[in-house]
């Protein structure tokens, strides 16, 4: 019986939950889930004999060894910061490791030992990064192998709400962590454009969108992520003219948003002078200069920002109940942490509601001296509120790789993202049998 | 004989020098300076028996040891960085410290070992900090003497040029650190206007100016420094409902370098890729959406900033050298640093430049139920490029109180920032006598 440690069981983790119970028994697994609270996942064990649940923490040093040690393959859902520590034990007591985030360095310096090893550390093999590596990959490899020169890559993958919950008017609900959307896009956004390094400050980032259109879905805006240009070496890509990673968001969102970046209350590094006797409507007072009379508060921002104040972005932004007499009600917090606090329960997830993953791939490439376009996408809409989209594309990834690895069929030693094809085709083929389906077009 | 150690300098110390040197035989003192290089002095020390000049490496502790413990009162204008370093060892050593800097929170945790010891490290005894602290409290503790409720307090300094050697379209050249003026301003800005806390971050700071009128100088913009509001309690001004303290420039300026700004030119963050091979008008591309053809590089950074492309800002920003096929010659580079490297020269003070300090203190305070307004200002000019106005203003403040010092004149111990009468009325006394003298206004 083979030996399967999830660390980390929140909200991103109820699919991988299910494909691991449900293969389970077909190929001998036992599964052990370990986290802070394991109260959510009593009902689904009771009486499984081929899984437990168990209060976890990453910081005991004792239960991570004796955890760790009783596994074949850990994955670790935890939060990226606990990685290395993760991954440091895994390297010690020679144990295979799966994860859905990004490549730290301290992980990536360790690869000579771990391949040392034979042990498989797979990273980045989740939905961002994740499926965008392994559906880019399949498609970069498709064009070269039939002889074209790709001359440009962009790539967007959006976390949004289906169309039947699409009922706010940002177009957007948390299904992800609230923080991580508040801060998204800090510091400075780099990509190359027509041989020509582009560089997007913070402030300019949300009014430098591009539109797209995704058959049947209609219209989405991409703005650029942080850092597009080192994807060119694992890519391949070398010397291409144009590159470009980003996040899709609906229409309207990001011009929004850019409002509540002008005023200031996306800043995470200093802290409010006593918050706790602000309310939101005070805080944006904070941020204006001081007031003209006569004026409402909605048209002297709308007059700073430089926007009517019967303007989209405004109606939106007076939406989130900013311009309110709500009390902000935390002892401590920085701008970004009480806006945090507002838009918490506006874009909750209600029972029901049903989110969205979209990811867009367009290539230019040249072909025996003739130009082509080749975009691919990817739309997967949730079942309900916990059964996410978002769940489906993190989990289901690293499920499948799981079971790659417990039946010998990933070569690959050391520190590994998933970019070859023998990762890629295996697991995009069983994630198309499982509704995670890319459409190609051609031009 | 007293024994003065002067550590640093550099363009600052020019007058300081020439101050100590004035007074030694008067008061009986030998001055050792230490810096890096102390070329520039040889002429002026030659044949004077009661200074010395040495080249000084801070590092080394040896020498540093052997130095600070020949002294009996040590000066440091070495960069801010150093000068934990330095007041340890003067700590050590028993010996008594002036400088113009901040105190820095590794100095501020000494005070009580510096007291126990009987030494005063008088810190922030300069220009700013240093006047502004003196003229400042002067002008508080005669208003609360008389009873008069201080309501608002503005408080602003510039490093500019005399008019007569304005002449550049930014009117504004380097007289002090130049990498300090090109990040200028980063962070966010806190003051308190009306009682309402104020923010303004990084990339509306230089769009947030208010305008003010010097006689017989014209008009000056100030923007906000970065904390008004730790000023509060060491000034006795808590609950103050009103109090901002800024930067003056003049007109034009900040208009200007807001364009910078917004282009993401003065973000320190993060490298160029391969400068080398760049020119500025690569850079400026490089923060711009891909081309519209047909249009002028300066057409597209009016249009992607909302600007005229005839308009002022442009004009400045032009003239700046921005646009044109020049190499930026650096092998590695932030912007901030391309920038910088670009401003210097077009900057420089030239042969016979004379500089100004320009400071503005604003009061509004309540007197027996009547509003009333107190200005005070102090304009100071250089005499030529090397007796600059900031050498002085910086100089003649840390030159009077080594003297009081070595006088005995100063009670205070432990570390020091000049904010009481027995400091104020003395320093600002002798400063009248050479020719720093503010002038008040009443309405």
């Amino acid at each position: 019986m083979k030996k399967i440690l999830l660390l980390g069981a929140g909200r991103s983790a109820t699919v991988l939950i299910h494909y691991l119970l449900s293969n389970a028994k077909t190929f001998g697994w036992h599964l052990s889930i370990g986290d802070v609270s394991v109260h959510h996942l009593e009902a689904l064990l009771q009486g499984n004999t081929q899984a437990r649940a168990f209060v976890f923490d990453v910081q005991d040093e004792a239960q991570r060894r004796a955890e760790i040690g009783g596994a074949d393959v850990v994955i670790s859902m935890l939060p990226a910061m606990f990685h290395p520590l993760v991954a440091e034990t895994c390297l010690a007591l020679g144990k295979h490791l799966v994860t859905a985030s990004y490549v730290p360095p301290q992980i990536k310096e360790l690869h000579p030992q771990v391949a040392a090893k034979g042990l498989t550390f797979l990273m980045e093999c989740g939905l961002d990064p994740g499926i965008d590596h392994l559906s880019a990959m399949r498609l970069i490899h498709q064009i070269q192998q039939k002889g074209g020169t790709i001359t440009s890559f962009k790539s967007f993958t959006g976390g949004l709400m289906a169309p039947e919950s699409d009922n706010n008017p940002w177009h957007y609900k948390f299904t992800w962590n609230p923080r991580n959307v508040v801060l998204a896009g800090q510091g400075t956004a780099k990509y190359i454009e027509n041989g020509t390094y582009k560089y997007i400050p913070y402030p300019q980032l949300f009014r430098r969108t591009e539109t797209f259109q995704v058959d049947g879905f209609g219209a989405f805006d991409g703005y650029a992520n942080r850092d597009s240009l080192s994807y060119r070496e694992p890519y391949g890509l070398q010397g291409i003219p144009t590159m470009l990673r980003g996040t899709l968001r609906r229409p309207g969102y990001c011009q929004a948003w850019q409002v509540l970046v002008q005023l200031g209350l996306t800043d995470d590094s200093y802290f409010l002078e006593d918050p706790a006797h602000l309310t939101y409507r005070d805080l944006v007072e904070s941020c204006l200069p001081a007031a003209d009379t006569g004026k409402s508060l909605k048209e002297r921002v709308a007059a700073y920002i430089g926007l009517a104040a019967d303007s989209e972005e405004l109606r939106l932004v007076e939406w989130t109940g900013l311009f309110d007499d709500l009390p902000i009600g935390l002892e401590k917090a920085t701008p970004a942490q009480a806006l945090e606090k507002l838009l918490v329960p506006k874009w909750k997830l209600n029972a029901g509601d049903k989110d969205m993953i979209v990811m867009l791939h367009q290539f230019e490439y040249e072909l025996q001296g003739e130009k082509r376009n080749l975009t691919s996408s990817l739309v997967v809409l949730g079942d309900d509120e916990v059964h996410t989209a978002m769940a489906k594309t993190v989990g289901l990834p690293l499920g499948i790789a799981v079971k790659l690895l417990l039946q010998g069929k990933i070569q690959a030693k050391g520190v590994v993202v998933p970019l070859q094809p023998d990762l890629y085709e295996p697991i995009l083929e069983e994630l198309e049998q499982h509704g995670v389906c890319f459409t190609e077009r051609e031009e």
